[in-house]
């Protein structure tokens, strides 16, 4: 596969002012210099130059900047050539039916960045890192890609092989003395080391949770009785985020309609469709909706109009300020793991001298959808269940399902481990079951791999990385 | 304008791989040594770096390439920084948000290529083709916009310009001597050289029409009787054409579905929607539809059921090949400027031994819409139809409304000065004509500009071009 020269658009497609199309491969600079009349192999790597790119027939297909990084100093660690061409489809296409002319195969997706990797330029979860961080939309998902891809999370597994290896090698040094019964690895000691190594890969495993929720947004549902205002709140929301995110090139309209980005966190709302449906329609739907949309959320928002109640019970909505809080006990009874926030709507309808007087168990908020009073506080709430789950910024969050299923296999592997040296069986088996989670351990940053699993990464790049 | 520094995304919009920003001014790489700590005034222009972009709090934005372009040396002329980060859409929006806090202003449309006009490095005709190369979907128009911005439009009116000038300077001068009744300027000379600046003026006007039918498409209307194979003969057609455009990334679909890139050139098919909406729907709209498509259409095919029809008049279809033929023939009167085509279709469905019999004074082919027979021919006809209109390739061709305009006014300047000369009137009045005749031209290269011209020019271009 490294034989081959490459060759693929890597900025985004369609119409631009500029599109950068790149080749990598050993014959990288012998095509440029075909297509340009430039002799690329004598200038210095990283350096840029003004090119004229020709058909066969001498015509100009277009006026170029090509810059060439040399073998051993690029990106994939091959020769490369980077083309900034005029961002027409059209050029854009008549470049790479020419450059697969003179020699190129069409990139595969994420063939450059696997190429990176086999080169040995980067570790398999920092290349996944690469991919993440393309993708990501929000301050912290660009923020654990962006560690990730800087080696934090490879440089912590390869501090957990280590100690690993240690203690397999002696376990292991064990068996060649089978006869004579010692034992070079304290028991004790390594009882302690698989419980601190298993601690850890733990606490990976339950950062998923959170790392999937950056990645791809947190479920959030809000339910309540119809003419409660849902459909205002929502409106409130996301046009707060509106006006943020507007300011902004770049940002897809589908994106914006029915998530919230609040301090680098994506929220995403759920069934938003069927808040703005017409009420009767709602209405009729009824409770099993309500449920549907709970079952899916992680946060939910409950709302109650308490625009007339002035005690607990006096509430003019379908539900009343008690039905509310008895619902959101039973619900939270029913749903340990999830957030629930009641929100008393309309509180600028309320007469000036009530006071609030209830008290529920779960968490309250007094609002206004209308208005947007206590707007503020739903938002800085949301962002605070996500943060006290996970209090990170520091720790290194799993967000890759690849990652996350290798490390439950470390888990069981030590568990297995942990158990032979508790029940005292031979070293052999401990020394197995050590290798193995040092073999899993080894697939996510991928000094362990194989063809098909890096078939299986990359494919999931866009083309051109 | 020229004290700012700008900045945009130069890249088509959207998460790729990599994407690209620009930045041209006098803090451009004051501004781009701040966010990433490298000295970039110390490096040889046209070089390319890696570094790191971090915010004020030091945290790192991303890892990117930075290619510095020194004063004088640039596409604007000013100092420039292009960053190739990676390409998610955050990414990008955070990179410009520190640009911004750092000094830069974002670029208005075309605010780069303006630059570059402005200091000098293009004229106004080259600075606008930029803009049409990066719109052009075809090899005819992406020919005409190339040499357009390597100056062969530019080259052919400075010529034009001069010869004026000379004269002018002559028809001047006698005004000086006015008492004397000298005549510097050779009438019969000046006369024509009038005429030939005219011809050619006009020349160029008239190709304005096939200039934009390069640029815009050739608008082409498939007309004929309900259930003649219309929508099939659309299908085969466009189903010919997506075969060849899906071997390319990158083109978009909503541009696939109703026109055709045959040999470069670019056809639209008028009203496809109506063609595959239901047939008796179409029935009702009747012949009243059709003409509405001819008129807008600059080649028609005219479709006729030849299935069974042994003669002229024997046609099984709802129009018989004779009625086609009076039909044709009929429009062919009223819009003489249009091009005709009898397509007869179904001739699969002939007995073997039936021959054509027909003649027409329309061209005419026999075609079978759904095997394919006769496909290749109709599409070979359709490029001949636009390639004999203006026997192109080397000849300069008008796509510029504006420059249209300026050529309109030139050749109604010069008309009065060929009637000055004609009719013997003073010199004053015909040096008056041909310095009006040399603004004209002056407009288009930008000789003679003003803001409001640029500003109108620039907003039309992309961001970040």
């Amino acid at each position: 596969m490294k034989q081959t020269t490459i060759c693929a658009l890597s900025t985004a497609p369609g119409m631009g002012a500029i599109a950068l199309i790149r080749i990598s491969g050993p014959e990288a600079i012998a095509i440029a210099t075909k297509i340009t009349g430039k002799n690329f192999d004598s200038f210095t790597s990283h350096s840029a130059h003004f090119a004229r790119i020709k058909r066969a027939d001498k015509s100009i297909i277009d006026e170029v900047v090509v810059t060439v990084f040399h073998e051993g100093k690029s990106f994939t660690g091959e020769a490369t050539i980077e083309i900034a061409c005029h961002g027409s489809t059209f050029i854009q296409q008549e470049i790479l039916r020419l450059l697969l002319e003179n020699g190129c195969s069409m990139a595969a997706p994420g063939e450059f960045t696997m190429r990176a990797f086999l080169n040995g330029l980067l570790d398999l979860s920092q290349a996944e890192a690469v991919g993440d961080l393309i993708a990501s939309e929000t301050a912290r998902s660009h923020e654990v890609a962006m560690n990730q891809m800087r080696g934090g999370f490879s440089n912590e597994l390869k501090d957990l092989r280590e100690k690993l290896i240690n203690f397999a090698s002696l376990v292991e040094l064990e068996l060649d003395f089978a006869e004579e019964d010692v034992e070079f690895a304290d028991r004790t000691q390594l009882k302690a080391l698989i419980e601190e190594v298993l601690a850890y890969i733990q606490r990976l495993i339950r950062s998923f949770e959170l790392g999937n929720v950056l990645k791809n947004g947190v479920p959030v549902a809000i339910v309540g009785a119809p003419n409660t205002g849902k459909s205002t709140l929502l409106n409130q929301l996301l046009g707060e985020d509106r006006a943020i995110v507007s300011n902004v090139a770049g940002t897809t309209r589908d994106v914006i309609e029915e998530t919230l980005n609040i301090d680098g966190i994506l929220f995403r709302l759920i069934d938003t469709a069927g808040i703005r449906s017409d009420a009767e329609a709602i209405e009729a739907m009824g409770i099993e909706r309500s449920h549907e949309k709970i079952k899916q959320a992680k946060i939910v928002l409950l709302l109650s109009d308490f625009s007339n109640a002035v005690s607990a019970t006096e509430g003019h909505s379908s539900m009343s300020p008690t039905e509310a809080g008895a619902w959101a006990e039973e619900l939270r009874s029913t749903y340990p793991e999830k957030h629930f926030l009641i929100l008393g709507n309309k509180v600028d309808m309320r007469a000036a001298s009530n006071e609030f007087e209830w008290e529920f168990a779960t968490p309250f908020l007094p609002i206004s959808a209308k208005s947007g009073i206590g707007i503020a506080d739903v938002t800085a709430w949301l962002v605070a269940q996500i943060t006290q789950d996970f209090n990170s910024g520091q720790e290194t969050i799993v967000t890759n399902l690849r990652h996350l299923e290798a490390l439950q296999r470390t888990e069981t592997a030590l568990l297995a481990a942990k158990n032979g040296v508790t029940t005292n069986i031979t070293g052999d088996f401990i020394a197995m079951d050590i290798r193995q989670a040092m073999y899993d351990l080894g697939t996510i940053t991928g000094d362990i791999s194989t063809e098909d699993l890096l078939g299986n990464i990359f494919s999931k790049f866009c083309i051109g990385k």
